[in-house]
């Protein structure tokens, strides 16, 4: 692993990130505690948060949020504004008033296979797997797992003819 | 009304905010003129506007945007990315080709009560109210008024059976 | 063309932009290669990028990405998270593996008419023109072009009947 992204942008807040080489870390990013594999290239106003891990070659666009629980494969186009879920049920408090912390609810584990395209604004909920080479459209909301080289598309997502 | 957040984050904007105790919020955020409860935590990437108001224990989770006349009870879950609305028609302009003013459009007043979940992706047209404890699916544009309790999903949202 | 925009605001990237008199930028945004005609406003947590051109006394509302190939008239509002496409088949790399350069796609462009109006959360496709004094409601996901007047909303958006 390299120690850094292979960049300079200003407004940055990288924080026990694992790094490959040629990493490429836009500005207005707020990374911590993931793990993003060589060459990959992430633009402004992402966060991707603690124990999330993305491979190599990705593109990650503008707006994205990649929280923990989501394991994004190879040569992933990650679209701009695109949101991950990992919680059936948010709540800010638990049942007795108090915030919630992480043991208050179950992380639900989300996985992008490699190759696959997911569209600008979609929204993937937890738990979910998306195949290799899978496309989401734009705007799709994610609610069932996507086969590989599946087109997806709407709210909710379903199947469209194969490319 | 406590001084200032709990937290002390790089890149944040914080102007005429009144803070309750306990209050943390993250980096690249840009609050003024606003109220936020005690122990609401709120991420970056979030705008709140002039004359919003959120009540105690609320997460306000990253890339939301919430305008002018939003009300916002205890215990609430603003998901990543969701947008708030407080005009019916926006324009650029007035009809005489001025950039709009305040005094050019109905602020509509939109109420989010006690215990609600917003999903990540929604969009919560002007206007409406939103009941105590409802849930608000992810990528859900809300229309009209969601009654305490009830559950809603889609473009337009409607109501699905009750948890 | 002015020297930069008519106010200061921190945590701004500004890099090669053609600036109108008057124009007002927030902070938190990303600004490059682009055109912004006067006095329009840009909200924070922005994205332009190169190629874009915006017309006067617009207002592009906090979160919108705008990208290459869009070009937007005058008095035209971007709402709050409008996301523009300019790639029909989004992917991170080519066929090769290699990670994707501008040579490797077709560049679509989009053309948004005088007097628009883009509710926010809206997706635009690549592609697409949208119609002088057109309105694209909140979430929309904009596929086909859009007429003159005309009232566009859903997923994908569909007309509905003239204001």
């Amino acid at each position: 692993m390299a120690e850094g992204p292979a960049n300079d942008a200003p407004y940055r807040l990288l924080d026990g990130v694992r790094f490959g080489a040629g990493v490429v870390v836009q500005s207005f990013t707020n990374l911590y505690g993931c793990e993003i594999g060589d060459h990959t290239r992430v633009g402004p106003f992402v966060e991707i948060q603690s124990g999330a891990r993305i491979g190599a070659s990705c593109k990650i666009q503008s707006h994205a949020f990649i929280c923990e629980g989501v394991l994004i494969g190879d040569e992933v186009f990650v679209g701009h504004g695109v949101l991950f879920i990992n919680d059936k049920h948010p709540h800010a408090t638990t049942g007795e008033g108090e915030l919630q912390t992480a043991s208050d609810w179950e992380l639900l584990e989300t996985r992008v296979g490699d190759g696959a395209s997911l569209g600008s604004g979609a929204v993937i909920m937890g738990g979910v797997t998306i195949g290799e080479r899978a496309l989401v459209g734009a705007g799709a909301v994610v609610t069932r797992d996507v086969g590989a080289g599946e087109v997806v598309a709407g709210v909710p997502a379903r199947a469209l003819p194969p490319r």
